[in-house]
């Protein structure tokens, strides 16, 4: 009945009722108080697939990374600035939720010390000891209260297939969307080429914009979530 | 006449017909093709400054890292990415000028080596081995064609004034603009705390608005080349 009167209202809401967690951007992993590493992401694929995912009805958490973009109207959002704090506000948002889409870019690696102090530049070499960051959507996937659909990107500059395939297996993941890095795609661009990688299915989308994409991607989960219902 | 003009148009414009070139905001440092190294600045002091010169009626140009700040109007703006790009643009631009100002927080080192191919997160602990980036303001206060006044910022966590007065002699800069990072202070915030130095004063400004203190800068700094016609 309510479902009805919402597509009457909105369209249909194939997750009206859904929780949907999605982290995005990038991550910052301090060096000393005014030094990071970081990379190239601008959060525009992740706030397009929030603003999807609302779109078809569902109760969405932004979980974002430092990002020069406005929240979708009605998303919940939580601000972090490292992978330690991304871990944290991540999972405590997907444990139990029906749809976690991790699509933040997070360092791989963090200083292995973070010093208080802006670390002076006397030295004409400096080394850098990074250790290596844990892996959110893998902990995520392993959850007690595991999220119904989990689904991850891969981002390649080689090869993209094969690794996407290979994270989708090693991460235990319902979906991946693998894309390529460069010539003009992916990372701070509004267009995209995705492929769909499921256990049994592969499914390229044709280039397109990072909304028309998101949309895609949003109703794929919501055919996939009711079948699995 | 045109100065009288102009005056009367704008208001009081000391820095009319005089080149002014600012650096602004962070650099970021590759690691690899999507990875970098950056730090916190946000550029607002160095965009203020270029627009308080424009208001002085001098002709500025700025040379700025990756920011998400407006170009003020009338200014002429080279956007740079690395150090090594920046200190390119500030040399061509600088050689030959009436002011020079740093205020980029350039990266102090950068990765010895950036791999064209995204490094894979193999191991557990990752090694990055940097080294020293060129000393922008040094080089330009070498220049054969030195501007008249070359102007540099010291931002530290700690000693402010004892290390802005050894960067002030070590560079051979005119003036330097000393500030205090932390407390709120500084980095993305729109409030800032000034003390310019220079060999034989030091003049404290009191806590204000970036704008405000890079109007009071300018002044300073039109007052200096004045007194050095």
């Amino acid at each position: 009945e309510l479902v009805a009167q919402a597509e009457a209202l909105f369209g249909p809401q194939p997750l009206l009722g859904r929780q949907v967690v999605i982290t995005a951007g990038p991550t910052r992993e301090p060096l000393d108080p005014v030094r990071y590493l970081s990379n190239h992401s601008s959060g525009k694929m992740g706030f397009a697939l929030a603003e999807a995912a609302k779109a078809l009805g569902a109760e969405v958490t932004l979980v974002s990374g430092p990002v020069s973009l406005a929240t979708p109207a009605g998303v919940s959002r939580l601000d972090v600035e490292s992978a330690l704090q991304m871990r944290d506000a991540a999972l405590g948002a997907a444990a139990g939720c029906d749809i976690f889409i991790g699509c933040a870019a997070v360092a791989d690696y963090r200083p292995a010390s973070s010093q208080p102090q802006k670390i002076k530049k006397s030295q004409d070499k400096l080394t850098v000891e990074m250790v290596k960051n844990p892996d959110i959507i893998s902990e995520v996937a392993a959850l007690a209260a595991r999220p119904r659909l989990v689904v991850g990107f891969a981002a390649e500059t080689q090869d993209v297939e094969h690794y996407a395939r290979d994270k989708l297996q090693r991460k235990g993941l319902d979906l991946i969307a693998a894309n390529a890095v460069g010539d003009g795609l992916a990372f701070g661009q509004d267009d995209n080429q995705l492929t769909l990688i499921t256990p049994d299915r592969q499914l390229p989308l044709p280039r397109a914009s990072k909304r028309d994409l998101a949309r895609q991607l949003m109703a794929e989960l919501a055919t996939l979530l009711s079948e699995k219902a």
